[in-house]
């Protein structure tokens, strides 16, 4: 590691430079004259927006492609986890089997997806900024909060195509203001969207994630991390005037790659007070948790097969979440690459302070934020335990009584005066989720809200006032159990009702979870309103200065830290090396069947055993490329120059973890599931013709 | 914290100089004239005898005192909680009943601990020096280590008192040599040993433990944390020359104190790269580890009331480990106080360079060690899972197969060529362990190997060619599962056979576990090899050299870090601030009835709720002092300036965590249970009057 970063650091001049195949970027902003100089052609606007729009958001955290005129939607297994295990039950386990709607009418609404298409993007900075200028600190929030909130309600209302079709008009549309470059500059990203989505293709969790964890983040890779949704509109499967074609030959060893998603989120312009929050506070803190976490989940799922289906889902994101953590961890752990952000930051300090004016109007920035970090460093575990949740320990039942509290408070104010969660333009998907026919099981809630109450105790105090407050003379055990126990919020009609109800119904209501939650939000707003006006406006309105500070020193030619929203890398399918030995870009089918040894994570399942003999086992299964990408990416689609589906993408490798700080093409690799695999599956191993039918009729 | 350790780092001139109650001091260099200076009085060398003498070492891991002339020991039941564990049945559970033998006969035998009694200290530092002179690394370990042995096993056989008695005449005496200031001084520990230790007295967990890990390292405390064993001789109550008289009145605020324990050990003397090592490597490493195991075993407990009984013990350990490691590792991400250790260090590195001789002997120690520690980073998970058992999770039949493959390779060697571990002087702890009659119960220990192997394949990588060796193509759990029922290892008749047969029995053995370990041995030999030649020799040489550079700018008058040797510390009882409040240093009864809630681990067991009204409500329960201790101090007696007891160590305070790495009176402070709350326990609670009797008996 220390080798390698020792080289990146090197490579800084010019400051702040872009290396090869860097970048997460808007499709506003493509780097048209860096790509040309390196691959020699332009993609040009009409295959931009070709692409663009052939981009699908899974809104809960993931990204995927349209493939199909008839709205089918390309992304991974894991992004249709939840889905799928929503929809299973003791007696069907979808995620065992897989899942084949073999009819049309065989496909099943997933509860929780939503799914989004970008149709316009519009700068929008300028009315922010003058919303918050001069504003101090405490005020700057809500009067940026209270500006977005107008911007997407008039964008929502203004078009044309959301007052088609029966439903509430603006739920086909979602507009969302983003803040890039930490606030340098802010877009209006106007989406169709999606909200009945339906399974149509899984195949089984054993080869979808062949090799489980050990194996997660790791290349080479044998897995077919592939789910088929489809979008409906009005009850019919949607028509898409843009959609991806799939590559007749796939691709091969050194041709470029495309991918266009979502990644999540990454911190490569943080300052290094806050690399130092994530290395020292931040990071320890949440792999710490879920370490524990993990571990209480593991025997949990011992208990019987019934709790090895309920919780499977749970572990598999926190095992995911862990490894993807650990790896950013270890990053910012290696002095060689903390120093090269050590460097960088000074560098453009310097830059700044040899102006007079730009160091008077940039240069307290730093320190502010620094100062920002010591308080939150102050106030985190009140805020995680007491606001954020952290005291339920990811109880869906918690979660439901808080939205339905919140909701009734918040919704009688103002748009613009709501928390931002609760804007207008925010509701389709609350209520989705408020409105959600998944299960949930009491035994596996017991035990999410014991632990979360636990290490409220734990970690706020026994002897504090709001613990004290919380747990009275009971055990987080026993309070647990008789919230669970007695609460009804597991059915939909009654949340529906309270959510209907307003103010008036939560307060007449004697749910003892609803009482629950209501007893504490006097303290949960109160620590809220404390990060807000101390903590999150202070680093907001001094990212704003760097960002400026950055395009005053650098230009704007740069992309910014990736937050969720579309953005398009480009590569090439290449190998790397690893401890002195080269890893090919390429596995193949036969490549599974050396490493199934029956047993979990490593069992291969019926399915593929049965059609071993009718596979090409020299097809291409999965590969890797140097585009830049990071969690929210999977299940973006990777295309070739004709923007034709090569593969989609389900991973990164283990070097690629510290992507989220920086990014490194000697090591980072994107990691696919080839495209001819994924057709071979589909008519080989599951005579799931109507799938490949429709994704080979693209072309 | 940082305003704490800021003002250390200010008062750490002149360089290296002890504060005020800081020290756990060794025996033969108390210091006379620092204790007079603050406390205007010398305690003489008869004093000091006495307490040595009264002093016991459970081998085990803690400390006691002898108490009676006729062997009874007073220490912490958290010291005897695995015995009594151990003890227990499905329909006998001591840990939740306590344990009162109420007649000489009824006192039970503990499988597995060893008491010593230090009778002499002898200066061996020359002779070691002599042995490894000139030594590149690779040698000097080999040299040392047939040094040490040879000197224990002249001491053992020389002494008159081994030779009395039916047993192994060498086990009665152990003769231990010991590195004090890492190296700078090597001493001669001869102490008489005790391995017929039986339990006499225990309480109640739940008030033994009242708060639980809630209230672990916290004050103010309500806890009852002590235990009476006693020592047999040939059968008999051991007759004591040297005991502790019970003190009348107790303490009170503001008494002189002083503490004879073992602490365990302390890092206060390492280099700034080892804490670096600490702090980023080995501290995280072992926190994630057992946050995991923590959450296993959690809900591993809640499978039903004799799984509990199973791992109840497991989880105190790791919790506390838990809570301790993450203390230490707090105090050395604090900025200021890791600022100070820098500091010291160049100082002394300084002080060096100005004298070119000293620096030309002592100069490059320090970066020898931070070139050994980039070694060890990445030798360090092949030496945790291969050669020390991280692979097995604390399987106790994975430990009871290698120290049975590994004594038979060993012992066939001549004293001074084998591991230290299995040096004549040790054979009696080995054989103790070996041939315990505690219970082993399959469905922990599977689980135990289970995520061992688990860990092993996570942290080595599933590809990695030992991993492949050990797991071929087996999972984890299958793997676990059939060795743990296939080894007949839980039958000791069986382990005496293989021990007593030698390599011969261990080659013909078939049982799976002993194939198991014999299969890894060479490697993890390997891998042992690697870490002493290249690692561990070069931390000692240079430790060397670094302890006689403090020596020869700073002078002896010091004290070295804890090994788990016996040492004096001296101070007050006295509160301290927290939060800008001042926390008062007792506690009494009457507090422990107040924050009984009745549930677990707030719950007041019965015998306490139906003896309330007997109780004096105003006697002091559990109070601080400043005394500078650490684990591994745990059942250390506390006793006045006339020697005089007032109670049994069982913990510090939170702030007292950090004291691993530094010391500091404003916070630290040992929590102490007091012995007015141990009479009145034992005789109106319990009705223990045979202990009261035995422990009045002595004034």
């Amino acid at each position: 590691m220390r080798t390698r970063y020792l080289l990146l650091s090197a490579l800084l001049v010019p400051l702040g430079a872009v290396r090869a195949d860097e970048g997460m970027w808007t499709y506003n902003n493509f780097p048209k004259d860096k790509f040309k100089a390196r691959y020699g052609y332009v993609p040009d606007d009409k295959w931009l927006e070709h692409m663009r729009l052939s981009s699908a958001r899974l809104a809960g955290g993931c990204s995927g492609s349209f493939v199909s005129e008839g709205g089918l939607v390309m992304t991974n297994h894991h992004c249709a986890h939840s889905c799928i295990q929503q929809l299973s039950t003791p007696d069907k386990d979808f995620i065992k089997s897989g899942f084949y709607a073999k009819r049309p009418e065989d496909e099943v609404k997933c509860p929780e997806i939503e799914v989004n298409q970008l149709v316009e993007i519009t700068d929008v900075t300028d009315r922010i900024s003058r919303a918050t200028q001069g504003l101090a600190a405490d005020k700057y929030n809500a009067a940026q909060r209270a500006e977005m909130a107008r911007i997407e309600k008039e964008c929502a209302q203004a078009d044309p195509g959301a007052k088609a079709g029966p439903g509430d008009k603006a739920d086909k549309i979602r507009c969302d203001v983003v803040s890039l470059y930490h606030g340098g500059v802010y877009n209006l990203y106007k989406y169709r969207r999606f909200q009945d989505v339906r399974l149509v293709f899984a195949p089984e969790l054993s080869i979808a994630s062949f090799g489980g964890d050990p194996d997660n983040f790791n290349f080479p890779r044998y897995d077919l991390d592939m789910a088929f949704l489809r979008v409906y509109d009005d009850g019919k499967p949607a028509r898409m005037s843009q959609y991806l074609r799939w590559s007749p030959a796939g691709a091969k060893e050194g041709d470029v790659t495309f991918i266009s998603g979502h990644p999540g989120g990454t911190d490569r312009q943080l300052t290094v007070a806050e690399l130092e929050y994530h290395r020292d506070v931040m990071l320890p803190d949440r792999l710490l948790a879920m370490a524990q976490v993990r571990g209480e989940l593991t025997q949990f799922m011992m208990r019987g097969p019934e709790e090895h289906r309920m919780a499977e889902s749970d572990l598999f994101i926190v095992e995911n979440g862990y490894k993807a953590a650990r790896g950013r961890w270890e990053t910012l752990l290696d002095k060689s690459f903390f120093a090269s952000k050590v460097m960088a930051e000074n560098e453009l300090r310097a830059a700044i302070a040899r102006d007079p004016e730009k160091q008077s109007r940039y240069g307290g920035a730093w320190d502010a934020i620094a100062r920002a970090l010591d308080e939150q460093k102050k106030l985190r575990k009140r805020l995680a335990f007491i606001e954020r949740g952290s005291l339920a320990g990811g109880s869906e039942l918690y979660q439901l009584a808080r939205g339905l509290v919140r909701a009734g408070e918040e919704l009688a104010k103002p748009n613009d005066k709501r928390f931002r969660e609760f804007r207008d333009s925010a509701l389709p998907a609350i209520k989705q989720g408020l409105f959600s026919s998944a299960p949930i099981y009491d035994q596996l809630e017991i035990q999410r809200l014991r632990l979360g109450l636990t290490r409220l105790r734990e970690e706020l105090g026994t002897d504090d006032p709001f613990v004290q407050k919380v747990l009275g003379k009971d055990s987080p055990e026993g309070l647990a159990r008789r919230l669970v126990e007695g609460t009804k919020l597991k059915d939909v009609a009654l949340r529906k009702q309270l959510f209907e109800g307003g103010q008036q119904a939560i307060d007449a209501s004697n749910d003892p979870l609803i009482q629950f939650v209501k007893m504490m939000d006097p303290e949960a707003r109160a620590v809220r309103k404390q990060f807000e006006d101390n903590i999150d406006s202070v680093l907001k309105k001094n990212h704003e200065l760097i960002a400026q500070a950055h395009f005053a020193v650098e230009g704007t030619n740069t992309y910014p830290d990736a937050t969720f929203t579309l953005r398009l890398s480009y590569g090439q399918v290449k190998g790397y090396e690893e401890n002195g030995r080269m890893v090919k870009p390429f596995t193949n089918l036969a490549g599974a069947f050396e490493r199934n040894t029956g047993k979990p994570p490593f069992d291969l399942p019926p399915s593929w055993l049965a059609a071993k003999n009718k596979l090409d086992l020299n097809t291409p299964f999965n590969f890797c490329t140097t585009n830049d990408i990071i969690g929210g990416n999977s299940g973006s689609p990777v295309v070739d120059r004709d923007g034709r589906v090569v593969g989609v993408v389900f991973d990164g490798n283990i070097q690629s973890l510290g992507g989220n700080y920086g990014y490194d093409i000697s090591q980072n690799r994107a990691v696919v599931l080839a495209s001819q695999a994924i057709l071979q599956a589909l008519d080989r191993i599951y005579g799931a013709e109507r799938v490949s039918r429709e994704l080979r009729g693209g072309h």
